[in-house]
């Protein structure tokens, strides 16, 4: 059998009771570890397993996952995910490459931030589509994304944006080099989230995402250290959120009264927050 | 301390680690039990907790959560809810009456049909804003959801539907004679739905969720039993899903080839389904 364990968001205590019985149960125990992250690390959850935990980068689960289901009809494979199991496109990959090999799969869903970032105070079923905002660089500067937030934003939607987390990554050199020397990882903030969606609002000039519009910066969602902070993009831009990870949430115009009661709670300066309410919102 | 804590889909072991603690932790324990179900019930948990679990109705988390939250500034206590807490709005409520009262929340995250609907094999961010479908009555008969399901359709958003649950409803002779009888719990089935679903496309008429439109019955998502079938409403229509609680997915214009490839595996018949998708989709 293959379990597919989701996590969850924070520590090694927010894998369920099931999951964690997967795991126990399983020879083999494989931790995803670039599409997020936890709180803690390998060794934590090795420590709490009472077993080894083998790391999964992207090119073992994208190139080489008959490693990870090699045998799996016969013995019991644990391949874990943070947050929960259909997050990423890659676990999919792995499903239908276990349907392939007619091995049997259970997924043990678990909270993953496309839920949990209800914490924000916004109603889930507000929410259009969501979106992935990946750093820039100097040549290349992506803003497809901008369409997407139109779209919700045309009719009323709130949007969810997941940040870019960058694992195991090469330098240019390095790559040319042949030199397998990784960068350190790079989880990208509100902060640089926010420049990067001004920065487009300027060139493409629509009125999608001002420096007035309305948001929420979230860090760490389900943790204890978990912040949330509402605003114009103009704010937020300049708000500490600390570690990773980060999301944003962009308020559609559909806000509804009680919403915007809860997520007041969160204002970096309820003053504007209230006043930018009025002019937005007309309540 | 005021815990929220997600029960996830399935039965007593899909708590979290984390959320048995606080369980266990707590004084007072109470199940709400009006906006979802598990597979097992009040009696199981509480052998499970090895402590009492109080059934609170929508009656006492809406007008009278003061008694929930009775002395939570000293004492720890418990307020279950299945899925994730972000779920219902109404346990929003409950986070802002216990911040009135200067009560710490600490909210412990789960998995939800928001999130676990993933299982499907349509990606997360995919989908638009979420709707719920209630009941017809003979004299009440809403489709203002029919619009909803049109803003996801016109920018090829997938759109999930909730379906209704009625627990603990009077019927209208012993409302009116003020007798506190009540109704057999009642959940919407996906041939429910989709009978009312094409109902109403008959009466409006804008293409919207045809008999050939592609959707996704969705049966106990995330148990042993779960039950997903793909096909046109038609079909759908008639297809056994069994027991609650009951999905229904209705699949966008903007389908990835490599969602298709995965909703295929659950196709009720796969023939028509490929034709339809052919037909629909241009791939």
């Amino acid at each position: 059998m293959l379990y597919i364990v989701g996590l969850g968001l924070s520590d090694e205590t927010d894998i369920t009771v099931k999951g964690l019985e997967a795991v126990k149960n399983s020879e083999r125990v494989y931790l995803e570890a670039y599409t997020s992250i936890l709180t803690v690390g390998k060794e934590k959850l090795e420590e709490y397993y009472g077993k080894e935990v083998i790391v999964a980068d992207r090119e073992m689960v994208e190139s080489d996952s008959d490693s990870i289901l090699a045998n799996a009809d016969s013995v019991n494979v644990s391949f874990l995910v943070v947050g929960d199991p259909y997050g990423a496109t890659t676990h999919t990959d792995l499903v239908i490459r276990a349907r392939e090999l007619n091995i049997p799969v259970q997924v043990i869903h678990n909270a993953s931030i496309m839920n949990a970032v209800g914490a924000c105070g916004l109603q889930l079923y507000n929410f259009g589509q969501t979106i992935s905002i990946v750093f820039f660089t100097d040549t290349w500067r992506p803003d497809s994304f901008y369409d997407r937030i139109k779209e919700n934003k045309d009719i009323g939607l709130h949007t969810l944006c997941l940040l870019d987390i960058k694992v195991k990554e090469q330098s240019i050199e390095n790559l040319a080099r042949g030199r397998l020397i990784y960068e350190p990882p790079r989880y990208m903030t509100v902060n640089q989230a926010v420049e990067q969606l001004l920065e487009i609002e300027e060139n493409r000039n629509e009125g999608i995402c001002t420096p007035d519009s309305l948001a929420i910066g979230c860090a760490r969602i389900g943790t204890d250290s978990q912040k949330i902070v509402a605003g114009p993009l103009r704010e937020l831009v300049d708000v500490d959120f600390g570690g990773p990870l980060h999301s944003l949430v962009l308020i559609g115009s559909r806000m509804h009264p009680m919403e915007a009661d809860f997520v007041r709670a969160y204002a970096a300066n309820p003053a504007t927050f209230d006043e930018l309410v009025k002019q937005q919102y007309k309540f």
